[in-house]
C-alpha cells in the first residue's frame, strides 16, 4: 500500500484492501452504524446476484448495523425495489429503499412547493418516477402515457409549434431512465424546457451496469433534451448532495458512523465524500475498477475496498 | 451602421445590412459566381416555403449565378431533397443538392476506405442516411430496420453483453436526426462503440427549426451514444471542413468566389467563413437572431444580412 496523502478523502495512506484481511474487516465494519448501499453493481448486476449477498447482508443485521439502500434507479419505486429485494432472496423492507425517484418527489414537494394549478411535472421515465410522484400527490403527465410511445406526425410538429398538444399547467420537466424514448417525448420536453420549465432529473449516471456490461443509463436517455434546451437538470440522485440531505432528514443519523457502500467512483464514492461520511467502500464487481484509485493521479479515492461484497464475510 | 473591426471575418466595419437597399444588393451579388445554400430556415421551414423563393432563386439563375443547396438534413438523400424543391416549386438537380448523409458516404467510401468484410456501418438515422450509403455501395445495418423499432427485452441486455444480438462486420457507427429511436438503437450502438467502431455523425445540429419553432435535432437524437460511450463523432456536415472539401472536389469553384448563405451562425456562417470564401449572407427567418452578430462582444460574424431571403430580389 502506499503511503501517501489522499487529497480527496484527506486520509493519510492510500485506501485499505479488505479482501482476505479478517481482523482489518472487523475492525473496518466497527467503525459504522450505518451502511448506504448501492445496489446495481454491488448487490446484482441487472437480474444476477453476486456470491454471499444474502449472507452478507445478514451478517451485518446480526450486527445491529442499520441498512439503507440508496439507489439511482429511477425505474422502479422504493414498493418495486423491495420486491426485487424478496425476489433476489434478501429481506428488505420498503423502508430502507432511498431511490432517487423518491428524491426528486420529495424535492418537488417539499423543496420547490409549486402553487396548483401550475405544477404538473411532464415525465420522461418509467413507472417508478410516476409511483413516487404519486405518492407525494404530484400531479404529471407523460411518462408512460401509451398515447405518447408512438411515431411523431407531421401534424405534431404543428401542434407543439402552437401549443395545442401541450398542457399548460407543466411546471417542471423530469427525466429519468427512460426504456421508452421517442421523438415526440424528446419534442414534447423540449418544448416545455422552451417554455420555462424547471429541469430535474433523477439521476445522470451515463452508463446502466446490466448482464455484466454497460448499457445507456438516465443522463444517456435524457441527453437529447439537455443537448436540444442547452440547459443542464438539477440531479436529484447521487452524488448530488441534496439526496445525501433527504436520506438524513429521513433516518437521522451521524454522518461519522455512517459508510458508503459503492461500485462508481464519480456517484456513489464521491455522494460518500462530499457528504462527509465517516468512510467509503468499494466494490469491484461494478463500473469502477482499482487501477482508477490506486496509483498517481487519482481523482475519488474510498477508504476502503474489496473484489466483492461478499469478501465481507471474511 | 457600426464602424468596428471585425475579428472573425477580418473585415473592417460590421455585417452590411442589404434588405430594402438595391444598390447594395446588387453590388454585393455581383460578387460571387456560386452561392452555397443551407434550406431548412433560409429556403423554408418544415413545410412552410418563405416568401418570393422561386423568384429569388429564379432571379439568381437568370444572372448566371451556380447554386449549391447545402444540407445538413440528414434524412432525405440528394434524390429526396430536389423531390422536394420540386414540389416547394423551386426546380433543382439532384446534382445541386449536397447533403450531410451523401457527404458522410463519400468520407466512408473514399476516405476511410475499410477492407470488406469489416466495413459494415450501423446507422442511426432515416432512410436519407441508407440511400447515400446504398449510393455509394457500403454495407449497412440499423436505420430504418423495423425489426428494431421495438421495446428492449430482458433477453437483449444479455444479447448484446454476449455479443450474439450484434453484427461482427460493424466497423462504423453512424448517426444523423432519428425520429424514431429506440433504447434498443442506442444500446447496440453503445455496443459497437465500446468494442472500437469509429464514430461518425452525419451533423450535431442540437436543434431542427419546423413549424416555426424549434425541435430536438441530429446533435440531439445522438446524444445519448455521446453521453454513453464518452465519445465524440466526427461531424461530416456543416462547419466541419470534410464538408466543404467534397463540395469544392465535386463542383471545383474558385472560394473567393463564393458565398454561402445561411440562417445559423454556428453553422452556416461559421461553415463558410472557416472554408475561406469570398463572403457570408445570414437570412434572419431560422435560428440565429441579429443580435447574436450585432454590438458587443460578437462571435461568429457574417458578412452581410437580410431579413429574408426574398429581401435579395431588391
Amino acid at each position: 500500500m502506499q503511503a501517501v496523502t489522499n487529497l480527496v478523502t484527506g486520509a493519510s495512506s492510500g485506501p485499505q484492501y479488505l479482501t482476505g484481511d479478517k481482523p482489518a474487516i472487523d475492525a473496518f465494519i466497527a467503525k459504522f452504524d450505518v451502511f448506504l448501499f448501492d445496489c446495481d453493481g454491488v448487490l446484482w448486476s441487472g437480474d444476477h446476484l453476486f456470491p454471499l449477498i444474502p449472507e452478507t447482508i445478514a451478517h451485518l443485521r446480526s450486527l445491529s448495523k442499520r441498512l439503507i439502500f440508496v439507489t439511482n434507479n429511477s425505474t422502479k419505486s422504493r414498493a418495486d425495489y423491495a420486491k426485487k429485494f424478496h425476489t433476489m432472496g434478501i429481506p428488505c423492507s420498503e423502508e430502507e429503499v432511498f431511490g432517487s425517484s423518491y428524491s426528486a418527489a420529495i424535492y418537488i414537494s417539499r423543496i420547490m412547493r409549486l402553487e396548483p394549478p401550475k405544477n404538473r411535472v411532464y415525465v420522461l421515465g418509467e413507472s417508478g418516477v410516476e409511483q413516487e410522484l404519486a405518492s407525494e400527490s404530484i400531479p404529471f403527465c407523460g411518462g408512460t402515457d401509451p398515447l405518447l410511445r408512438r411515431e411523431m406526425l407531421p401534424e405534431d410538429f404543428k401542434r407543439i409549434a402552437d401549443g395545442s398538444l401541450l398542457d399548460d399547467d407543466v411546471a417542471i420537466v423530469l427525466t429519468g431512465l427512460d426504456y421508452h424514448p421517442s421523438y415526440l417525448k424528446y419534442a414534447l420536453g423540449m418544448a416545455y424546457l422552451r417554455r420555462g420549465a424547471h429541469f430535474l432529473a433523477t439521476n445522470t449516471d451515463s452508463t446502466l451496469p446490466s448482464a455484466g456490461t454497460l448499457f445507456p443509463g438516465a443522463g444517456a436517455t435524457s441527453a437529447p433534451l439537455v443537448t436540444a434546451s442547452g440547459k443542464q437538470p438539477l440531479a436529484l440522485g447521487k452524488p448530488g448532495q441534496a439526496m445525501m440531505e433527504a436520506i438524513e432528514g429521513k433516518f437521522a443519523f451521524e454522518r461519522a458512523r455512517a459508510c458508503m457502500v459503492g461500485d462508481r467512483l464519480d456517484t456513489d464514492i464521491r455522494f460518500g465524500i462530499e457528504g462527509g461520511l465517516g468512510g467509503t467502500l468499494c466494490v469491484l464487481t461494478g463500473v469502477s475498477r482499482k487501477e482508477e484509485f490506486l496509483g498517481k493521479g487519482r481523482g475519488v479515492v474510498p477508504s476502503a475496498y474489496v473484489d466483492s461484497l461478499g469478501d465481507l464475510l471474511g
